[in-house]
């Protein structure tokens, strides 16, 4: 099965803004694709026997990268459409976006699991953070709520529907708020770099945020 | 296995005054609590051979309810801790935190798959949402990044750990942006109560958020 990864390699983590200089959310968004990548090829080694996974990285500029990288500079719906099953007889794929900073290979087993034409793990906010599309009829569409809008989707298409309840794939990283679920939570690279970056926990007065030192 | 049930009953969801007045607040946290008893005894139905679960809510005051109250104004840690296994032989204890709108019975009985002493259902920001506690060892400390305090205490005690996965209960309900979650994937009473009181999503400029219909 083909595993894309859609990556923003131009511009990337705007909304990280306040607490990232430009070439830091580049290095950032780089080193979440290097901890999902590593998570997916995890994956394809326990599971080999049932479901190879090649994964291909879907990027808007070239990203050098140890997997094959496809450049396509148009919409993010329109690219990953372009990657979905277009006949009766083609390959699931399976779409996994690139800043799942806590995506463990366990995690992303579950998106296996369910026996569905298209399975879903909703992110925060309505969105799709990963999908599995065994329909060729199915159709992504990222703008706004796109979990409700895949769900009519495959709903208008006849495809029955999976959903995964995962807290690790439903989080990806967009706002400074996210980075306290990857010190947390993070397994990979990516709590290393924000530690190295100098960010840590602050939980004065009962609310829990990161803070970056200064130094 | 008891499964107790906090609720702050006085001054509930202060968080969510920006967009509700104070008994909306308190009209909305009741309904919250009667969906997750809801999901608790459905549970208790399908898996009556394995595990009976007793719900009693624990409240700051009291509040009519379908199940057992016991009210106890003190902090929720301290309130908690005097339900959870105090001997060798005392019987597990569940605490499943009652503003988790998200909490469907498929959800909460992932709670009691994990063979572990404690077991985790972290919520976002670094919270607790919900626990199984078997070791009378353990205590909770619900203030701060409790998460990464049940982890060290349980470590102290030596108590292993199980984390459940779940974007249904690492959902609680606090701010506003929590109830994008309710209206898209909310399953109980709490969505209807949602928009009977105006709410629906909107998804202007590609962001999705509820507004209320002001009339």
């Amino acid at each position: 099965m083909r595993a894309v990864v859609p990556f923003a390699s131009d511009r990337p983590k705007t909304r990280l803004e306040p607490v990232l200089e430009e070439a830091e959310r580049a290095a950032l968004a780089r080193t979440m694709l290097g901890d999902v990548l590593d998570s997916l090829s995890t994956l394809d080694d326990e599971r080999r026997g049932s479901a190879d996974l090649d994964p291909v990285v879907l990027a808007t500029a070239p990203v050098d990268c140890e997997v094959p990288v496809t450049v396509d500079d148009r919409s993010l719906t329109a690219a990953v459409n372009d990657h979905l099953p277009a006949t009766d007889g083609d390959e699931p794929v399976a779409v996994v976006m690139a800043d799942l900073a806590l995506a463990t290979p366990d995690a992303l087993a579950r998106l296996f699991e369910p026996d569905a034409d298209v399975v879903v793990a909703p992110g925060r906010g309505g969105g799709t953070n990963a999908l599995v599309v065994r329909d060729h009829r199915f159709r992504v569409d990222y703008h706004g709520a796109s979990f409700r809008d895949h769900r009519a989707v495959a709903d208008a298409v006849g495809a029955d529907l999976g959903v995964v309840d995962s807290f690790r794939l439903g989080t990806d990283v967009d706002e400074p708020a996210d980075l306290v679920e990857v010190v947390l939570h993070g397994r990979g690279e990516t709590p290393a770099w924000l530690r190295e970056a100098g960010f840590s926990l602050s939980t004065t007065d009962g609310r829990v945020e990161v803070v970056r030192n200064p130094g």
